[in-house]
């Protein structure tokens, strides 16, 4: 018998700082092969503007179909996983933050249109993470695949049976946007100062977190748990403080075990909510060592319901091919519903 | 051109305190039939225990399914709202609360397969009524609703395109045991002490949190805003600290908007993360008035994205009446998907 049938996508990965693009053969091959072929990679260079990035990523893309032909590869259709909240129908971009201005509005399938006559879809770039992921990744084989993405911010997807689910406004999955008791106080990217996970929880949460904790130390009004009275310097990211936490620094493991667990319990109202059969955590903070993902269980655990504790939390196992492999993916479903 | 087939059910909703039935007619007329006819109900007895209860309740299909002969009506199966978390698919209990002792476990489609032939499909109540405010009451025509019923406690159910989502283990929709930073420190009934929505906002919750803060006047820790230095007696139920906001009481205002405020941003940070067209709101504390409505709304509107924050939050229109005719149109998916 023979296998499925492949075809190969040229995929993006539109994010705050770079650009990725590369070509995904699916079905993936359990072989090892590589997943992603013909990478390549450019600066986002925000400040430029919104009409000038979709131009550069145009014209990549124009490089990109070049290089297929030279090497006798068959592109099948495009797939783009994009910063900000896309329109999967129209192809534009109807949401954005400051970090990519001009990017809200951009019109990306009639830019393609102009150099292509391929299939294009685009996604949001977290939910082509988690797509990835519950397809190709940690959450292969499940039905109902939860994703949390820990990285500058949190973002999230709810993936079912093997499809994205987007909601009224393709906004679903904003995992970080959710109460939390030690954000109070926090001011959110988007906007809430009443407490969401993300502002203590993120890569720059941990950071925020951190040097808060350091002012209150050096203004005298706590300690840290040794007590031994010297204060820390304040860190330059989220990394540094689970560089610390390894070196065995009291205030960073506090810091990293408070943060992990209210995410943890955060997860864990989530999981009662969604109730999926896996919850698959990925980005740079997940890096941050067992300190972290002890406290995230325990979160996890003291939060979930009894039938919802059992549910496995695992660490991604894509990287950042996830976006890529999870925009052919949603290129591939759309071709087939086509 | 005739109207759709009708097909009539027999629905049963079983609860902590009462056990309700009836006829269902689907689809339901827009001309103010009622939706519901030939209702009885008996008290649950739930102390009696969990065999007496389902021999009880197979007793009641009996006597109802004689009623509907008698009448004259077809009956094209049996549609069950059931407390608990029950197994569609296998028809047994699977996890149930101490409000129904021996609950859990009973097999209740093989006690009705001893009585009917017919088709019997049970869900879980809240699921239930999700499903049918999402297909004839406040949530009808939209795609992905968002059920909260706010009563003793706190549930909730998602519903997309017409079919409730039950998640992995059927645990889905479990909207009252998200993380609130009002709720440290009060037990909720999952078990966690860190901090849930349900053990402050549910209409026990309001309770709880209003005779807490009596407490701490009487203790001399607090003072309501109004500063009489008269502390209130403390309450019995929900609807007390809902009658004596009415009447214009401090602190029974205070309690209730900042329950409902912390309910609000729950709301919010579910909305986030599911994205739903309509939040439907039921439940006895949706009666609580203009105080806890507004800032149940004031909670979402800071909690919720910008693209989530114009979704309706609405009061459910079915009442009662709302967990029947879901458990009716579970049976009609089950009836069209065999």
């Amino acid at each position: 018998m023979s296998g499925p049938v492949s075809s190969t996508y040229l995929t993006f990965d539109i994010g705050g700082t770079k650009v990725a693009s590369g070509f995904v053969t699916l079905p993936i091959a359990a072989d090892g092969t590589p997943a992603v072929t013909g990478r390549c990679e450019m600066p986002t260079e925000a400040a430029r503007g919104g009409d000038d990035l979709r131009e550069r990523i145009v014209a990549l893309a124009v490089r990109q179909l070049e290089r297929a032909a030279a090497e006798g590869l068959t592109i099948a259709g495009v797939g783009i996983a994009a910063a900000g909240v896309p329109d999967s129908e129209t192809g534009v971009i109807v949401a954005a933050t400051d970090i990519l201005p001009g990017w809200c509005g951009q019109r990306i399938y009639d830019a393609f249109a102009r150099v292509t006559d391929l299939p294009v879809r685009m996604i949001g770039d977290v939910g082509a993470h988690g797509l990835g992921e519950a397809s190709y990744g940690a959450g292969r084989g499940k039905s109902v695949v939860l994703s949390i993405g820990v990285g500058t911010g949190i973002g999230g997807a709810i993936v079912t049976d093997g499809m994205l689910f987007t909601g009224a406004h393709g906004v679903a999955g904003h995992a970080g946007h959710v109460p939390s008791a030690l954000g109070r106080g926090f001011p959110c990217s988007c906007g809430t100062r009443e407490g969401h996970i993300e502002p203590v929880a993120s890569g720059t949460g941990l950071k925020d977190l951190y040097n808060r904790r350091c002012e209150a130390m050096r203004a005298g009004e706590t300690t840290t748990a040794d007590g031994d009275g010297g204060v820390p310097e304040p860190v330059a990211g989220g990394a540094d403080v689970a560089a610390r936490a390894s070196a065995g620094e009291a205030l960073a493991c506090e810091v990293l075990a408070d943060s992990a667990r209210a995410l943890g319990e955060c997860i864990g109202g989530m999981g009662n909510l969604v109730d999926p059969d896996v919850i698959v955590v990925s980005g740079s903070v997940v890096k941050a060592g067992p300190i972290w993902w002890d406290a995230l269980r325990a979160g996890f655990a003291e939060s979930a319901l009894a039938l919802v504790k059992s549910t496995p939390l695992v660490e991604g196992e894509l990287g950042g091919d996830a976006p890529l492999i999870g925009a052919a993916v949603a290129a591939q479903h759309h071709e087939q519903s086509r």
